[in-house]
């Protein structure tokens, strides 16, 4: 049988179930907020563990925390950041008050546990407070943002590396299909020839810019706003905790960061998510152009272009046997779609922070964790098995070069646009070849067509037959 | 110990734990699409099973599957719909593919816990196949957008009930404060008097309409394209058999359903879902101003409008002693951005249909059910934790009606704008009242003013002091 | 040589040149708003004339304005209701003040056309004055809500005419395609057959359905708040003045108006822009997703699917010559991108709504007006030089459904989908048809597969050859 | 009566005023494409003037165009450059075909009018050809990239000289606030104090950070496409000609232009322009936080915040006498929601390029010039007539300092946050002050409480009344 606690807060008391960790502010946090069902991100529990541990060590440095009590909390801290207790963190991932139940959450499962380390019962806060001791010299205000940017930070390593995987992938394929001749398509329509090489070199070039302006965005994390306190004016922050908190915050996660230089500044406003998130969707903007180019480029097998075969993954229709579908680049679009959906709810997040402090960071969090998340998931199985898996169709590719108008381009620096284009529209109406036509009308010699006609020739910077012009 | 049992399709063979009924197709869409970590959401999964139960027996019906064969389905499905093996619906809610996974996912179960009812073991799929059986003249690309309409449907009833109830607790706080008069600001600027009543009644009409726009569009939910089979041509799909399934499907599920006019049409287009969450954002954004205002209003409690308070919910800091922040309507703030950004994903999804199918709809469906569901979440606690608890300081409302130069306005009709505008500049600098400078000027008598400065009578049609025009 | 009069308002003198018929407001509007450069629209200057004149009109009904001024009033507005004096509607259609500058800027130039009428000067406002006759009763808080209603009424009808204009050109391919066999494709990849029709009568249904939800949503245009004056309250507005005007503008537009049933929250609140932005914004979506269909199914001519030709309506290429693009299908994408872009801005704009007013309606006006405009434009267009023109390439739609696997799909009623599987595998392997290993293998006798194979059966619901099933 | 000359071209002929300097493909987009009305953007003409001369220019010096040809056409251009000819730059703004209508009207202006200096008449394209000689060595695909770089280039200046004018115009503002002491506010309710110097002073640096996301992104306009011709790969452009034409392009300009490393990358993506649209957009989105801020601030005068004056540009209503907007700060939030709508396009417009090309071109170079534009003029005004005049209204500031409960977050410290909280409580239920509770219930003495409750001090980091818990 279920045993209780009583806690008491500002608004009254509650009754705890006794084996909980959290307390009074947490559970009301839970009857208030029920709304996505999701707790808070992983990567951001393990961040204000962070953040916890190194105010307890930094109060503790400066003379305002007894060691005693600040080995609990550390310890407590500790056990979080192996993983233990994040059942107990159950405020939903998007809740009212600017993340500020999030924090007491953690306030009081860490002072429940510190509570428990001194040998104490839990809810006995005269021992550890959530409030006086674990969120000493703090509010939400500054550990909330500062959490948000290590979790981001924490995630986007992976976004990068699968990113910078993507990038080899893609010039692995540049290289491999160099020599691959095709058409290039402007308009859905033919253009003029190209190699498969120059294509997937493309892709490769348009996801490394990504990978640069993602890794100059990320900058901006590491900037944090320990010591703000409630308005980012430093009330109740002594300089020195400060400065203490930041170097230990530095040391014990490894990320460079440094202080703010204006607090009050750090504390209200958001735009370093905003231009990550944006970077991302730019990002996801870039692979859904890719994905979409693959899937027609493989479109087929029969009645598609069919130029290249993406690896086939699973069957692809519970009625159609034998369809192979896409699904690796499908579900690259969807994702792409999702993070361009998610830095739209940023955005709107962001806009609506007032004065001294942005209120909206919850919603704001989850999307930008999710789009760290996601991205990093998609372009991971992306690389792995689309991608690296992909074949050129040679010959197809070859043939269809063949067939095309499009090589009468290489003819204008000789004849002129008009004469040119007289004879694409007699090639197009009969369906004779460019050159029989050419020929025919004497336009040019079966020799100077020879030199002209080079459809490897086309695909360098340079006029075909140039040498017939001087 | 696990034992594995072995299964093979189109690309070839993979182990299975033994005890798990969903099959190898299952298996290779958990390991391809590890995107979000989200399975289907739960209204999906019993909407799926009302589908399967429906075709299966509708094809026994029309002679194609055997009684038993059927009545084991039917079995499986019915404890499905009771909320059993969900545990094995597995696969992501961003998968590639246009739902085959999930569909697959379904068909497998359900082959294996009929396998199992008929006295076999799971994976003996002669017994009943997921695919010639389970998914009898279906597609995904007809059982898919069905379960979407019918996971639609469920969801949509509890967010009209949270809206209908959240226009009561307006309609109700309308009557309550029909008689507190305070000041109305345009451009936040003070400008002439309202009643608090009245700014709720505009609130009520507003969310009023909301229900009527989204009731409206859940009307296209009821047609449903089974029978369309892979392409809306209802190859595969005996005539008979599509009537009797959707026949089947509206006596199950006691929607009104009733079978697509065009079946292509209803296979490839996603617009109903966009008109849905169209609806469903211009809720959001209709929210978020209510949000807003109520946000203002009880700005404070010394340093803001401070006109209405807001209910207690929990403590609002972790520094500021006695802050109590306004959480509810930071939520709805927070929710009306979700949904907001959730449609930009529907229709960035729903432009990207090609030809016959609109494979995005994985991430569409995502979207779209987490909007529903947060909807009716937040509006539920905004109307009980927020709106039925708010209470008004009736003083102060009239302490700053009183303080206001917008009265002024009144004097209009008497004295012409550029007059009265005088008047108000007067005020304005010497913080004299309007009253006063307008006697000392000489240009209305006390008597006329006494007639004319009614703020009560200035917050209803009618021109203040009419009879002395005549 | 330039002459120039001087005018004074609350915030003092300004020079004008003595032949301009605005005033000192609009100048300093123009002074303030130098942003976008576009005037106000043109149905906006059209509609806020009607709006003026109404109100005249009404005051002269109710006794407020005397008969010459009335007349003078209603004579200025007829001639900016015949095209004159629009060169003076001179402010920033993207402007702060909730359109008050817009407002003024009519009262301006019509009381000075009205001045001249009676034999006065321009800025002899004692004569008539801008506030106190031509604006009399009302404020940009009810006039620029209705002129907003009135011009998107005036445009909505040339919106709704090129829809259903569109509706009938794709009925009419509808039914000339009706027997052009060709390849379904899902997921991009070779499906089951279908008819070209088909394709064509599925697009008519989608935007058949758009004309129907802009339809509906056009209705809350009809609802005016004419006579809520400052914040709906109606102060300073006779009830009898309320009906009269109301009753006028319905009688000179020939719109079915009707009056506010509340005018607090008629004035406040944008949500019916925002509900016609929202369904044409999902016309834009299927617009964009037809015009993506359609340039896939004529990409090539011969490197593409090439199964449609669009009409040739100009040279495509400054440097291919012959080449000719989908050009009037790529107008309707970057429309449709236009249209989705604006809709988010009108949601912005709505949800800045603050109390009793919405001060961002410029912008969302300015958006409506466009995406309405833009919208008509492009579908005209669309139906003329592109949808009514194109034909089927039959024979080669024909040759591809010959090659396909996808009809394989058809003998799964008769042995099964694992069976119909390996055959589809081995027919892509080996180039072979799907017949000719059916026979090979013995899975079915040529007089069966004669029965089943039936291409055009498979575009009709039905399982192909169902008599041998029994 | 106007004479009409005869042209042709791929698809037949027209007539054509014999007046105008563009020809029949110009003719034929101006019939095509009736969508904005909106002509190209001036920006645009100067910036394809520039590309058309240095490419003449190049094509002279590798000998493929001779010397008096390409002096008519660098006349041509420098006409246009001066201002001429734009009246028959006459192709709408958004358009299909990916830019090649607005090149060829450009072609045919130019040749036209080179004809015509070297002594022909106009439409005798024998002398001067638009393909063949303006457009020699050149397509649609490399010189309307290259155009929409410089044109942007060419506005990006004057965006950031804006911006930094803004930046400078804050800074001041928080110099001059810097002792203005006032209460911070979080969830618009009252926290603890901040200097109102603080607040401009994080305005300030915000938009700072705005301006090195700006000017980041700019830098990859530099990276020019000249010479990628068709489809990136160089066809019909010599080596020597492509170096040439960059170069010549960065000596006319003056912008530090180089030579894109990969063609095919630079042709087909256009990543660098969502980069700075989204940049544009994160800079809206924090002017638009900034607005909002300043209208609540001046809320008032007599029912809001009140703490500051925005300088009045314009009367405020055209019913309510004396009452002035913050239109200069509503028009900023106005901007910005078109500026957050104008990147939801561009992101559009930028996922659907297909291949080897994004057609969408010119929508999404409408929509970012845009941007550019109305972001440099809205920051402009918002800096001069706005922020520059905004003064404090100190005493009202310090007034509601003193009647905050807020300054109960300094005894924190001393006390704990338990004790402070039921201090708080007490003060708003009673209307007491802070400091008669705390001295009343001997918490602490009133020596104590004069070192620890310095407001100044309060917005400093560091524990007022340190030394006391020492």
């Amino acid at each position: 049988m279920a045993s209780y606690r009583c806690e008491r807060d500002l608004l009254g008391e509650k009754e705890l179930n006794e084996e909980v960790y959290y307390g009074i502010q947490t559970m009301r946090a839970m009857e208030n907020f029920q709304i996505t069902g999701y707790p808070p991100h992983k990567s951001l529990i393990l961040a204000l563990a962070h953040v916890k541990k190194a105010a307890a060590q930094a109060n503790f440095e400066v003379g305002r925390l007894n060691q005693k009590t600040c080995d609990a909390i550390v310890t407590a801290c500790d056990e979080i950041l192996a993983g233990q207790f994040h059942e107990f963190f159950v405020v939903d991932a998007i809740q009212g008050g600017a993340g500020t139940s999030f924090n007491m959450n953690a306030n009081e499962v860490i002072a429940n546990r510190a509570i428990e380390i001194l040998g104490g019962k839990r809810g006995d806060y005269l021992l550890v407070s959530p409030n006086t001791h674990v969120n000493m010299a703090q509010s939400t205000n500054d550990v909330f943002p500062t959490a948000i940017r290590l979790a981001s930070l924490s995630l986007a390593d992976g976004v990068l590396g699968a990113l910078n995987n993507l990038v080899d992938a893609l010039s692995l394929k540049e290289e491999e299909f160099n020599g691959v001749l095709k058409m290039g398509r402007t308009h859905l329509q033919d253009a003029v020839p190209i190699r498969l090489g120059q294509e997937f070199g493309a892709y490769a070039r348009l996801i490394g810019r990504d990978v640069k302006r993602i890794k100059h965005s990320l900058d901006g994390l590491l900037e944090i706003n320990m010591g703000a306190t409630a308005v980012g004016t430093g009330l109740n922050a002594d300089p020195e905790y400060i400065e203490t908190v930041v170097q230990k915050l530095k040391e014990n996660t490894g990320f460079d960061l440094y202080g703010a230089e204006n607090l009050v500044d750090a504390t209200q406003n958001t735009d370093t998510y905003v231009a990550i998130s944006a970077n991302l969707k730019i990002c996801a903007v870039n692979l859904s152009k890719i994905a979409n180019d693959l899937r027609l480029l493989a479109s087929g097998p029969k009645c598609g272009f069919n130029e290249i075969n993406l690896p086939s993954m699973q069957p692809g229709s519970s009625i159609m046997p034998g369809k192979v579908n896409p699904v690796m680049a499908e579900v690259v679009n969807q994702v792409s779609f999702q993070i361009i959906g998610n830095d739209h709810t940023i955005c709107l997040a962001s806009e609506a922070g007032q004065l001294e402090l942005n209120v909206m960071e919850p919603v704001l969090t989850f999307n930008l964790l999710q789009s760290l998340d996601i991205l990093r998931n998609v372009v991971t199985v992306f690389a792995e098995k689309c991608v690296k898996g992909i074949t050129a169709n040679v010959e197809r590719c070859q043939e269809l070069v063949q067939q095309s108008i499009g090589i009468v381009t290489a003819i204008n620096p000789h004849v002129g646009y008009e004469t040119a284009s007289q004879v694409a529209k007699e090639a197009l109406a009969t369906g004779r070849s460019v050159r029989e036509i050419v020929i025919e009308r004497g336009i040019l010699s079966e020799e100077e067509l020879n030199t002209i006609l080079n459809p490897y020739e086309m695909t360098k910077p340079g006029i075909a037959g140039k040498e017939l012009l001087e």
